[in-house]
């Protein structure tokens, strides 16, 4: 499976360098390992200050660079802005617990390769921060390294396009968000650009034709002007380009037929952002606080990254706990079902279980994803046990097996961004636990 | 009681415009009321994006002059890097209730006036954003306005400096921090400036003698260097000076003799969250979280704002929940008893109530407050009932009446930012309070 290396909050971090390269230092063909690379044993930040060479800070020290990355993954708060979504006051509920040690002792063989490779061993070739395995809605497997821990926060990256496109879905079948829709028809500042055209389900499925590179290897692509704009930071006193999401998205234009391919470009997913707060009247934060974290009982305030009018990064900018995750894939699972209450129609994850447009998703040409599919921000496996995942580049997803009545959370700090490179590893350790587990029933 | 204006958050923000003029607005001799002023009717920060005229960002749009000071105290994060003061991740102990609707017939006499004033005027009168009273460990009174709730978090301004001085008091009780240990022995790179020579108990006091003016209307005055460094923004490509609070600590002066007199420096503050991150390996909203809010059954999360380098801003970074504060000072009330654990010596608390060196503290002149004194970092009133306080610009206070049984938190946004305008209209009522409470026992 070959996803793109998309990471805006990596470009959202760099722009300000302007150096290309650095992106290069991750594609190093021999990296750290797992365990040297540990940003406790390169005590990056420790020290009443740290000295230089263990400074990691805005933006000179190049933070999302590996393996720095391995402690900002943790820390994104403490070098951007950021706005909280809210878990409430009230006390969290607590996820049972029913460890299942055999979970370690699984093997699995990675794609491509002839040898077996162990669960644990799998960890560390994945710089996993943290790992969360759910069946039946019990805790089977729980795991923290690197900068992680029970109560730590991690980035999401490009799984919160997941969440937003979640809350999309919710608001369509509650009939207050019509996905036939024109986006101009919502959102009229948008009616001059590529988004104006597009139906709402298009924006939400990534049908959109638009004219937006994402190649980082070159300077002239728009995801640097998306970035510099998207910054929170001061612009320099030379800055003329749009200011903030909401007025870049207005610059991008069309190419092609909208609805005939899928195109993964986190764009959609910011003009989808807006979308849902034209229409709800909240931010995108404060949806994921009023829908997901205060309900779900979680442990811990999430945040989100922001630009300087204050609009959260809804195609990457989310920080959550490692169980929070959980629960919203437990939520999933369950089909909008959380105890006795049920927070969204039981369409909402049938729809996304459903998939999106095969013949689209089939010219984007991801080879390794033969007949999947994307629907509403969701990656859709259409595997025999019906899998469907959130994911972010460096290794972050939250997989979700309805058939064995599993969901499993990863958060990962990975040296490539590309999950293309971590999925060898990844994809089929998941269907070993997955079929583990099934046995158990 | 006469305090200075001083305000490093404040400082700390205007920092980049350079105009001294800002400060000027929030003296203006008729500002707008509370009610006018109300950030939900000013609509600041709505829309999406919000229009230019409601947008309150990076540092172009003057966020703390008054009216939008009254948004911004809720919103520092959007604003800055922060770092989590964790409460951790299990449930919150509820402040139990026994609400008293008699403190609303209070009435009192502002300071220097003839007329009565009603308890609920004089919170119009203080641009209150929250005021919580605990009586006998149970809340009599809770309100909430502006931009505040009871989940939202608030700028505690330099009430940040009590919580660090606490901690020093609670190192000095058990043990870890001898207070009469000169600076330089403890943190040798302050050795060459002023606090080098200092004791701890002298920075703990502020009796240091040091050569450093908070003039805000001189635009040389150290205060701007001091907010040029301590700034987690980018530094301007010609920036030399000091790079965060550590740095600019060791470029500190001294003028006259330590111990000599009382001298509010906001920059003792940082030295003493040096100090006491040195002695205990933690950082000040580490030790925030490990000794007061994990421990105390908070609410929320608290934040401090950081420096480039991570440091937060001991002096007065701080952002908490009211109720979070009331627990606070219920931890105080109560000598460091927390149900049936004592979280530290009753010495310390004993000390702050014991107080300063009033003749160093009368030689600082402060008109309005004759035998008061300052220990570890805590306003000592020195009054019939013994109370003390923390205080911060702009109306913050958590006041603590032994005698009354009596905890009140204030969190306001009144548009002068000195204290001395404000006590008129709070330090009379919070009397009042206190004996109507008594009189109840």
């Amino acid at each position: 499976m070959d996803m793109p290396g998309f990471n805006p909050v990596h470009a959202l971090m760099l722009f300000a360098l302007s150096i290309p390269g650095a992106w290069a230092t991750t594609q190093a063909s021999a990296p750290m390992s797992a365990e040297a690379s540990d940003p406790g044993a390169l005590q990056w930040m420790t020290g009443f200050p740290p000295s230089d060479d263990k400074l990691i800070g805005q933006p000179q020290s190049n933070y999302f660079s590996f393996p720095k990355l391995r402690w900002t993954v943790c820390h994104i708060r403490e070098l951007l802005p950021t706005t909280q979504v809210s878990r409430g006051i009230g006390a969290p509920d607590p996820l049972p617990y029913a460890p299942d040690n055999g979970i370690n002792s699984i093997s699995f063989t990675p794609i491509g390769s002839d040898t077996p490779m162990g669960w644990q061993e799998s960890l560390s070739a994945n710089y996993t921060d943290g790992l969360l395995i759910l069946h039946h809605d019990k805790i089977v497997y729980e795991y923290y390294n690197g900068c992680l821990n029970e109560a730590g926060k991690h980035a999401a990256m490009s799984m919160t396009k997941s969440l937003t496109g979640l809350l999309a879905e919710i608001l369509v079948a509650e009939g207050k968000l019509d996905d036939q829709s024109k986006v101009a028809t919502i959102v009229p500042e948008l009616r001059d650009s590529a988004f104006g055209t597009a139906t709402v389900r298009q924006v939400m499925d990534m049908t959109t034709a638009l004219d937006y590179s994402e190649n980082y290897a070159d300077p002239e692509a728009d995801i640097w002007q998306y970035s510099a704009a998207a910054s929170p930071l001061p612009k320099p006193s030379d800055y003329s380009g749009p200011e903030g999401y909401f007025e870049y998205l207005q610059t991008v234009e069309q190419n092609g037929e909208h609805g005939d391919a899928f195109g993964y470009r986190t764009v959609n997913s910011d003009a989808l952002g807006w979308i849902i707060s034209r229409v709800s009247g909240k931010s995108v934060a404060d949806l994921l606080s009023d829908r997901l974290w205060q309900p779900l009982g979680t442990e811990q305030d999430a945040y989100m990254t922001i630009d300087a009018k204050g609009t959260p990064f809804a195609g990457g900018g989310l920080s959550a706990g490692l169980r929070d995750l959980g629960r919203i894939g437990l939520l999933m699972l369950n089909k909008g079902q959380y105890k006795d209450q049920q927070l969204f129609p039981e369409s909402v994850v049938n729809a996304i279980e459903a998939g999106g447009d095969k013949k689209a998703f089939a010219k984007a040409g991801y080879k390794t994803l033969p007949g999947g599919s994307y629907r509403g921000m969701w990656w859709i496996f259409h595997n025999a046990n019906g899998a469907y995942a959130a994911r972010g580049v460096h290794g972050q997803t939250i997989y979700i097996d309805p058939t064995a009545n599993m969901v499993l959370v990863r958060f990962a700090s990975f040296p490539n961004a590309s999950n293309s490179k971590i999925d060898p590893t990844s994809l089929p350790a998941y269907q070993a636990v997955a079929e583990y587990l099934m046995k158990k029933d």
